[in-house]
């Protein structure tokens, strides 16, 4: 397998092509950004760290039956997926109030909610992925309703899953967002990454912030964050 | 029936109690305000006409079988409704791009859309009256899943009714935003106002606006898109 040109190149990760149409490589950046890019800096590790969690949380729900693009992880900062279509939405789920969905509603953070709370938005940094609704999305010819459907039960089936695995590891699963991506034959699977910078990861007694907020509110202890959450990570699954 | 105190003043109406605890008094007054009340002025007539519209299309309405609050005309400026508990949440129909919609989603204004497109927006001045979802509403405490299934119905049956009524009057309702009330007994009713206040209006053949964004856009002739409402209404309703 040989890395070819980069197709890609997001805010934290850069796509490759290899010499199979059907794969790519993904190199995960310690570059990060917040608010729609006004914010911009770079986090010690982070790549490294989200490789290797990402790596470790697709495993783990491949395992409980979700249908990934993960294939393998290649090196420190870079991991074998599908090629996918990403479909332009992102997937939020919010379990607790907390960040936009807090200022939308006018509401304080850490409110649990008695329903999964899923938000659509459109992937599109010029309009600053805007919330939209499943009406919008069918409009603008994203997705169909049928689709839709089955985005939100696969969205609502890791969350089902990641709120147990990261409950073993002591801490609350806030919100997080997720990218679908459809395969060459048509079929919706997880694309992209789960970790700390696409996760609010709450420390379950000390309601200490892992994850990408101590970056966008510069509370410091950012890296040291994000290793706390792979260290947990292999702990309780005996990595 | 004696007109008592106010009970509330809106951007456009004022809400009076009466002798009857079931029922109050909705004054249209001429002021206009625009992009959450940034924008403020007045429109002569405004208030009779849409006090006249809303009670034509109202009486309509009810015709087709639409459970509404109005009760009767009183004079030029007043109406008699039933006391509701307005539910805080604008349903808003789009047939057609415009709008908010138009910039969040960055589309040109005027796309027919192939779907009913269905907003749901939280009423609170101070924070914009939001775009939100039924996930939202139903954190919010404001509306349950049930419930807000009922509006979206009834939300659709007035569409449908509206569409074909304005057609005959040569015109496309390209969006509108109605407001539901709770009766004492928990039934779920039209309320507010339909009028060019509350919807886009275009003429058919010139595509001209008929409606408030003559007031939001520096347009002019805003009194006399008011009048023409009024006018193709009366006509296609006989009255």
């Amino acid at each position: 397998m040989e890395k070819g040109k980069m197709l890609y190149e997001g805010k934290a990760k850069q796509i490759f092509e290899t010499n199979n149409p059907n794969e790519v490589i993904v190199r995960f950046k310690d570059d990060a950004t917040a608010f729609n890019a006004q914010k911009r800096g770079s986090v010690d590790l982070k790549g490294e760290m989200n490789n290797a969690i990402t790596t470790l949380i697709f495993e783990y729900l491949s395992q409980k039956g979700i249908a990934t693009h993960f294939i393998k992880q290649l090196d420190e900062r870079e991991q074998l997926v599908k090629k996918v279509n990403i479909i332009p939405l992102e997937m939020v789920v919010r379990n607790y109030s907390a960040g936009s969905m807090a200022k939308r509603l006018g509401v304080e953070e850490g409110i649990k909610s008695p329903v999964t709370i899923f938000d659509l938005c459109l992937k599109n940094d010029e309009l600053g992925d805007p919330l939209i609704n499943d009406h919008h999305a069918v409009f603008l010819g994203v997705a169909t309703y049928e689709e839709l459907d089955e985005m939100y039960e696969l969205t609502s089936d890791i969350n089902d899953i990641l709120i147990e695995l990261f409950g073993r590891m002591n801490i609350i699963l806030v919100d997080f967002k997720i990218e679908l991506g459809k395969t060459a034959d048509g079929k919706i699977i997880l694309a992209d990454e789960i970790s700390p910078d696409t996760c609010r990861l709450w420390d379950k007694e000390t309601m200490k912030k892992l994850d990408k907020d101590r970056f966008r509110r510069d509370l410091g202890e950012v890296t040291e964050a994000y290793v706390e959450i792979y260290e947990r990570l292999k702990k309780v699954l005996g990595k």
